[in-house]
């Protein structure tokens, strides 16, 4: 009795270390401890916290679905979904969520970093370096990344009811992140930060402007750069002439949520 | 001895059954029960099903926020969601995710679903219906639903890498279903069904034709269709004008990922 009871104790104690462990794979490990410790879900609600929210994109995706079997199509995503996961959480940052083939990031939540906008900006550009490896390991020699920053305000907490949580961030700060990543795409290039991030970063950063005018959703202009180095660019086109246009509205930029 | 090695398991395994009820919060429980078995994470990966995707928009959720304190307007989210997401359930249907203002929900997928289609029109109905409700509890009046559906295949299983796991579907399917919000949005309807839906409902639904068209990412014209119920329009105007304009490609349909 005693014996088996002991026993049973070291395998019970085993289990809910292996559960957390495993849940950690979905959810904030911050979360779950809290949750073991508490055994209570967290208040629904949230604070309001500067952070820096990345959208991750792989380019090239739609294509290349339709010439891979399903099962292909998932093994190349959780390929590039891994490969960039180790970069965001080398660099402090949280993988908020999946959306279809892309990547939702944020840094300074839940966990506290030090200088966010640096921390962003590191792993964009080692994600970005990434690319000949994300190539090579999926074998889908056309892929491409395209990643957008933006920093400010944005709530932070346990979203949603009874039936479904999400700890995740949410506000315009997001909003504004995704439609810069169609900057991004408009100027061809695989990063685009806005000036919000801009301002967080060394001077030694060799920051390009690219755009300047007004996202929907926004009542004033904002400027968005690059970092001037070659393996920004998606294509090898002159990068003067890019430039030069960079100061003009586009009518391309649209976010629909 | 003996009495505290019981006595722990007994705490143990109320504290299992706890974290396993506390998570299925924020995953589906038949992932987390899986889990809880066999002490492993799912293969990565998945499988092509047959699924009803919906996207359910909080239509004029910006303009709100800009007038509400921070904590307000997650505590409007949260009641929009937990209304939302029990009738979603209640139809059989799974909450993938919140994203922003938005929930991404799916019948047939992971619990399979005799007629998903019927389901997630019959929750849809019910949702729209909320409405009033929505907006009392809130204390929001000129809050507003949009709801898209569509059927087909989409990848379903769990999708990621080490540091970040989430159970979810994707595909054309899913990006076809978000694009259709857009018509909903265009044309003033609360819901917006494709042909594929309309397809598997019964004869007796009163369906009506409000586009045609060939939506991005396509390569041949869908029709979407409404349920021709007055609560369905989300002005009172002429619903015969709106009609009669249905069969005209629209250029404001656009979603970017």
């Amino acid at each position: 009795m005693v014996v088996s009871a002991v026993g049973k104790v070291i395998v019970l104690q085993r289990r809910q270390r292996s559960l957390v462990r495993l849940f950690g794979h979905y959810l904030a490990p911050d979360v779950i401890k809290h949750m073991a410790r508490s055994e209570q879900l967290p208040e629904l609600g949230g604070d309001t916290r500067h952070v820096v929210v990345a959208f991750i994109d792989i380019v090239g995706f739609t294509k290349m679905s339709e010439k891979l079997a399903d099962q292909d199509v998932v093994r190349v995503v959780n390929a590039c979904f891994d490969a960039i996961g180790q970069s965001i959480t080398k660099h402090q940052g949280y993988i908020d969520k999946y959306i279809g083939d892309a990547i939702m990031a944020v840094w300074n939540a839940p966990n506290t970093v030090e200088n966010p906008e640096k921390a962003a900006v590191d792993a964009a550009h080692e994600i970005i370096n990434l690319l000949d490896h994300i190539r090579q390991i999926t074998d889908q020699q056309e892929l491409d990344l395209r990643i957008a920053l933006n920093a400010g305000p944005v709530l932070v907490g346990d979203i949603g009811g009874e039936h479904r949580r999400s700890f995740t961030v949410m506000g315009t700060t997001v909003n504004t992140a995704s439609r810069i990543e169609s900057v991004a795409k408009d100027k061809k290039v695989r990063l685009a930060i806005s000036q919000s991030v801009a301002d967080g970063l060394p001077k030694s950063y060799p920051l390009s402007e690219i755009w300047t005018g007004q996202l929907r959703g926004l009542s004033t202009d904002l400027s968005v750069y690059t970092l001037d180095v070659a393996e920004i660019y998606m294509e090898s086109a002159p990068k003067d002439a890019e430039r030069q246009s960079g100061q003009e509205s586009s009518n391309l930029v649209e976010f629909p949520r």
